[in-house]
């Protein structure tokens, strides 16, 4: 045995979060470290009565070997939603069932990504797909961002540095961590940007239906002309995440290529679910579910927004945005963030330190990330509470 | 974009068994090609009753996001019955469920094998654990088989000839696509092989529960002093396929990494199909449905050996394996056995050929495919009549 583990996975840890998220099975812990849906957003009842219809009607279709591009009543229902918002391209594009927004994340990496070439990204990013990438020993390049998404010009020069890039990885809506929106004039500058460079964009969007402000912005996707965006959707936060059901969408060869890698890997999604997310969108009124659960994230947001303002000073900022499940909390530039962090948790609330998005372990932040969608209205009063005292503890304010 | 697929991928092809199986959509054709449980299998009331329990009693847990490494009652209840049967090493052993034991076969290789690096296994093999090795660029080396399975001389031969050795891949019980199963004596003679070279073994095992004659044998794992065994069990075939419900026993350090590259792929297994399986175990009397189900393909694997036996010259050759799902027919020498294949299926008869289940495309073999789990009864007396015609036809015997 020369050696035991490949050098692309020897270097990958389990995320950082998942440190922070042991303290939450302590039940006295309020957390706001985790990325959960809210529990009473799922459609239980529906969900109990689709899943007997289906064991009753069609038994062996949800238990047998299925094909690995997906269960085709539900693509084709995606196919065509997603060509209403100008996203698939009748002709062009091809689309995936996968399973989670997750597997599709790591299909593209393992297909386009080459060792040690280079992932380009929001700084700071979700810390799965880094991990991802990082599992196939990709160079990760962070980008800086304003208030407009990230940066072009600095997007421009990554991409000069770096010539060998597999591709772009970006979530314009609502971005985890930070709860972003990329403007409409940046998502059309940055397409620019890659067509110069020859170069793919993976738009990731779980949380594109969930915005509760504001007005839709189109996708990267819809805008794109040169076929160089993949787009991945996820029923995660409409729907269910347990289901593990998320989509691909990019051009034909992009696809095919990804269908074989999925056969070697999961060899199709779980059944049962995509069946579950086919007639829960096309039974219930899926408008209606939505507008449902931007209705509980509004209200979720808005009591701990409120807080926050309330509660701290107004050198620790906050972002605030239009939709999602993140908010993003920054303190003054030198403070020791994971010793707040670390404060935190001992007084019970969890909270994500910001290094865990960061793409280069040295990359430095005094940020850290917040979610309002999983914890209580009353965790939320109580938890923003215990925070603002730990801030007051360490800054004196 | 100075290139688009990785060099791990590009080379990658569809399984030649789906060309195949695109002739079974038409159904006037007979498939024994297919590698599907029989569909009367299914405990379909069962199953419905189960998940309705699930979705009245705990439907947040089935909806919510769950831990990587599976469902924490049916992870106890798998240890617990293979530490019974000697596979499960208690303080040594860990287990992760994976969506379906391919999930397995793929993190084993991601996390094991670097790019060039040798992945030994039988001649032929299956096909989908050769294309998962193939789609990290491993170099692929097939050992010849004899009766008894894997032949221990030309394995240390392929072990020194290939020092860069990831590991060796082995489905001892009723081997895909042969039907094959390794001695008890062989079993030991491999494991000292392994201990020589230090070389890790994954032993895949989805049929072991499928034994309809003789006795079990100990698994490799069972039998292995030096934590060198990576064990892959599966519900696919004594429950559920479409479930994606499958398992990986191993080594703690090994399940450590393997959760790690679960997570930044499919997060975790859908959590109402674990919850399917753990109430299925425990709730019905699982060794009286193993049993139902060994009757099934007990009958069935006499009907199709009987008619095969009874049709064809003798110069044309089948193993007789005593379980699973699969019967390896062979031609004489120099027989054009790719014509054998294509003639068969104009005849509506699907087979699948030899080829594809060799490690390397050079690979020549005059062998075919034969399942006989998904056809009915009728479809194997007339298929079997069919084929029998064509050979005659080919051969003039």
């Amino acid at each position: 045995m020369y050696n035991i583990f490949s050098y692309r996975i020897s270097g990958l840890q389990p995320s950082a979060i998942r440190e922070i998220l042991k303290f939450t099975a302590d039940p006295s812990v309020i957390s706001f470290a985790a990325g959960n849906p809210a529990p009473e957003a799922f459609p239980v009842e529906t969900i109990r009565k689709l899943s007997d219809d289906i064991l009753r009607e069609e038994p062996v279709s949800a238990l047998q070997y299925s094909v690995t591009e997906g269960y085709t009543p539900l693509r084709d229902w995606l196919k065509a939603d997603m060509k209403e918002k100008g996203v698939f391209k009748q002709g062009r594009d091809e689309l995936v069932i996968t399973s989670g927004a997750q597997q599709a994340i790591e299909v593209i990496t393992k297909i386009l990504c080459n060792e040690s070439e280079t992932i380009i990204c929001e700084k700071p990013s979700f810390v799965g797909a880094l991990n991802s990438f990082r599992s196939y020993n990709a160079k990760l390049v962070g980008v800086d961002m304003d208030d407009e998404g990230i940066i072009p010009e600095k997007l421009d020069k990554a991409l000069k540095d770096n010539p060998r890039t597999a591709f772009i990885y970006l979530i314009p809506n609502f971005q985890n961590p930070t709860g972003k929106t990329m403007s409409f004039e940046r998502r059309k500058q940055i397409l620019n940007i890659a067509a110069i460079h020859k170069v793919f964009i993976l738009e990731d969007n779980p949380y594109g239906d969930l915005r509760f402000d504001g007005i839709d912005i189109p996708s990267l996707k819809a805008l794109d002309k040169n076929s160089l965006v993949i787009y991945v959707g996820s029923f995660s936060k409409i729907l269910a995440p347990g289901l593990r059901v998320g989509w691909l969408a990019a051009p034909e060869h992009i696809i095919q290529k990804s269908v074989v890698a999925m056969q070697v890997s999961t060899v199709h999604t779980n059944i049962w679910a995509q069946m579950i997310a086919y007639r829960f969108v096309t039974t219930v009124d899926f408008n209606e579910h939505l507008e449902n659960l931007r209705y509980i994230y509004k209200k979720k947001y808005e009591l701990m927004i409120g807080n926050l303002q309330f509660r701290f000073p107004n050198y620790i900022t906050f972002t605030e945005p239009e939709g999602g499940l993140f908010i993003w909390g920054t303190l003054p530039k030198g403070s020791d963030m994971m010793k707040f962090c670390r404060t935190a948790v001992e007084h019970k609330v969890a909270i994500v330190p910001g290094s865990a998005f960061m793409p280069k372990e040295s990359d430095v932040t005094t940020s850290f990330r917040l979610n309002y969608s999983t914890p209580t209205d009353l965790q939320i009063e109580n938890g923003v509470e215990i925070l603002a005292k730990v801030a007051k503890k360490l800054y004196y304010f």
